[in-house]
């Protein structure tokens, strides 16, 4: 059967760039000579994107012995997987088990609407409680290594149900399986490849991709998608189907900000530069549906010195929210359960920020800072975007935090602790172990939220099937995981849910593929 | 230069039917032979849709001189636009001035702001702004009639700011100006035609659609967009450019509970049945960009007991909230301010009725009744809707509401408006001109949100262009307005904005296509 492209609407014709006009209209047609394609080569499977679900869906697939061709735009594989937090959530598992914490499908649900503000798909998170401890053993065999019989109790979430991962970041599941997938030859990585278009049968089936190799990521273009046209035109066929695991569009200055105004172009992100709108909105053109693809999420335990992700973002989410306090400089008292899931702390932040940048303060002391990852610790104290004091005198003074109300507010704070009950903003205590801020020396970092996660994105069904928006029905041939899906998550995500939705439904994704 | 259709990779070819599977898969190609099209007939402009936004446009461009052709899916012209209630905001204006209410563009922009929750394209809001007085001139030459020397005190509003329109619904402009339209020989305007495709040039200028005449659509069908192959294929070419005025999606039952699960397809609307998402899913596709489409507004002054609309909504919305008082029946007490935006009320209203449907009330009295359009009272009044007693006591015991707190409240409610402050919540009270609950018939009604607006769309400029997502200019030939578009009102809209939207970019687009 002869295969056509969509892309005679498509501009990006890199082969043909020079014919083509800087910017050139919506929806140009291409040449005549497009309606059959001539591949440059033949797949089982295509990837795009290298992150949590690229590399799941890839890693099963080739296991399968399948041909995969794995492509990443940027010049490293990874993505932002390879930068963030790591750590992942697993409702319901055997070290909650030996620990006499219990949770259960219901909680976990509960706790996702309460952030996601009620939106969430639950099909999909069903997939997620149902499948959460197979992810587990799926990543273990292929070499990620959590910290044994621990579970981090992260915010939002009623209990600790989270696997803390040895590497401190998400590089502990994406070495271990690129290193594993470079020596299988079944399996094509490139990475400088982007994605510009499907290649569509005559019934409409996603039987291929068109890509540019040698593609270079413009940073300093106002957008990379519209305007870079570096890279030479390849056509890749792939028999069995196409993976999209091409993440969010927290770096789309452009398409974020259309979704929310308040964002501007100077808002600072978490994110890897190369996350923009461009394959999402491709996913469209044949009939993805879209859904809920404006709710931004931000990170509210950013550094505001720092550019991007940084590197104090987890000594301040797992010593100062998930143990220590938060406080207003200008009242000394804490604002908010640092405890809640990421949209009631962001939302609370960002009214004590103000227009005049008042960034709150997170502090712990010597006994917290002893109970976590120490990694967590290392890399804020050399670049000195933690405040160490022998006195919490000093940490007020250097802050400029109002001085008596916080020190009565750090003793109200450890009452609530030894009582079990935060009678201001009712956090859960009890994880907290009887961890106060009494010990030296005491640290204190200055917090703000930054975009981390674009929540909506493409509709996928519980078994990763893109479904169109034309037939209700799922697009033959196409599949997708993380954060270019949308649904699990709702309007907010809670934190370590991401890695667990990306890692399942990339392995779902990679088995349906193995048998289609 | 010959046209192609994008329809190639569209299901919805009547036509051929017969050689068409019942649910035809995702982004199937069309015959070899349709590269080139046989258009059934030429036109200037070709405006789709029949509501606000259409009528204006096509008002303004068949005036102007130029050939029209105006498609409607449904049996009849106007869809919401003829049921809606109809009064229009216009920030700053004459009538306003005569009677001492300041108002600026501000205040205007800082309401709407407000129940938007901030993520309102304000360059769309500044085009209300400044076209309001030219759209209410451009109506009262259309024929629509307003009550004169008066100024409507909408919800969310924080002055009087709206035109009440004399024949007490939308069907108050879109009647006049089809009957100016339908005498007029330069423009054609067709029922139960559907819109299917558009027609592209090679450069990617929108230049006609693909439709089908004598479509008849099926409202027990589960999704009508998607099964419903009825009617007649017809092609026609739009010389200068295509208008998209379908409006919103609030009946799609499928789309909207891809956006929000919590609507389920029992959830009552009060649009008519065809308000579905056809036609912004299909301009997706040429690269239209999507903003916001997962905010769905609910109408927070619906009866619970009727279809739809209903007969009561501008009796509870005008008479019991604009001027009276809603209380929890189980509490006898009030629980929001009255006069917030609808999102505001919404969100309050929700959590009264909670699972055991425990609709709020709402209530006034004689005096507020004289004070309002008459033709507001009438029909709750036949349809037996509102519930009309002597005396306070009745009203308690007819609807179960706890009677000592209750007539305590309405005291309370009376004391408030005398002294021109709200101490509960901080309603305007100052445009009540003293109205209380005082004197008898009193009368209360059942109170219930509906889902009544699909605040997201498609991304347009002020100059109503249909924004490109792959190039970020517009796309050539194609403009929008009103509620298929997005951005005006951000995540919820204030009463009498959205008619002022939908009339004023109808306006702007149908000037751009004049001179275009």
């Amino acid at each position: 059967m002869a295969q056509f492209e969509t892309s005679r609407r498509s501009l990006l014709k890199a082969g043909t760039a020079a014919a083509a006009a800087a910017i050139a209209p919506a929806a140009a047609h291409a040449s005549e000579n497009d309606k059959s394609v001539k591949f440059d080569g033949e797949y089982d499977v295509i990837v795009v994107g290298s992150g949590f679900a690229g590399m799941a869906c890839a890693y099963k697939v080739a296991k399968a012995g399948l041909k995969v061709l794995m492509i990443e735009k940027m010049g490293v594989f990874g993505g932002n997987s390879a930068i963030c937090g790591g750590n992942m959530a697993c409702p319901v598992n055997p070290v909650q088990k030996a620990q006499g914490i219990k949770d259960s499908e219901e909680l976990f649900i509960a706790d996702c609407l309460k952030d996601g503000l009620g939106i969430n798909h639950t099909e999909l998170l069903d997939v997620l409680y149902r499948r959460g401890n197979d992810t587990v053993k799926f990543v273990t065999d292929c070499g990620a290594e959590f910290v044994p019989n621990k579970m981090l109790f992260e915010g939002g979430h009623s209990v600790p149900r989270s696997y803390e991962i040895k590497a401190g970041s998400g590089s502990g599941y994406i070495v271990p399986m690129y290193e594993t997938l470079s020596k299988m030859k079944n399996c094509v990585m490139k990475t400088r490849t982007k994605f510009d278009d499907f290649v569509l049968d005559k019934d409409g089936r996603v039987t291929g991709v068109v890509c540019r190799e040698g593609y270079r990521f413009n940073r300093k273009l106002a957008s990379d998608d519209v305007e870079n046209k570096t890279g030479h035109r390849r056509v890749y066929k792939a028999r069995k189907g196409v993976m999209l695991a091409a993440g969010g569009f927290s770096r789309d200055i452009w398409f974020r900000q259309v979704q929310d105004p308040r964002v501007v172009p100077s808002t600072d992100s978490t994110n890897q530069p190369g996350a923009t709108a461009g394959v999402l909105l491709k996913a469209l053109e044949i009939g993805a549906t879209p859904l809920q693809i404006s709710w931004l999420q931000f990170l509210p335990y950013c550094n505001p010195h720092e550019d991007g992700f940084g590197v104090t973002v987890n000594f301040t989410n797992h010593a100062c929210m998930d143990l220590g306090m938060v406080v207003n400089k200008k009242t000394g008292k804490r604002f908010m359960d640092e405890h809640a899931g990421r949209k009631i702390k962001t939302d609370a932040e960002l009214k004590v920020i103000g227009k005049d940048k008042n960034y709150p303060i997170a502090i712990c002391d010597d006994s917290i800072v002893k109970a976590i990852n120490p990694s967590f610790v290392k890399a804020p104290l050399a670049a000195k975007t933690v405040f160490v004091a022998n006195t919490l005198e000093e940490i007020a003074d250097h802050f400029g935090i109002k001085k008596d109300a916080f020190l009565a507010e750090v003793k109200r704070f450890n009452q609530f602790v030894k009582e079990g009950e935060d009678k201001d903003f009712h956090r859960i205590l009890k994880f907290n172990n009887g961890l106060t801020i009494s010990k030296p020396p005491f640290y204190g970092v200055e917090v703000a939220p930054k975009i981390h996660h674009t929540m909506g994105g493409l509709l996928i069904n519980p078994e990763a099937q893109v479904i169109s928006s034309k037939t209700h029905k799922p697009i033959p041939g196409l599949y997708a995981g993380g954060e270019i899906t949308g649904g699990v998550h709702g309007a907010s995500r809670l934190g370590t849910v991401a890695v667990l939705d990306a890692l399942t439904f990339g392995m779902v994704a990679g088995e349906n593929l193995a048998k289609a």
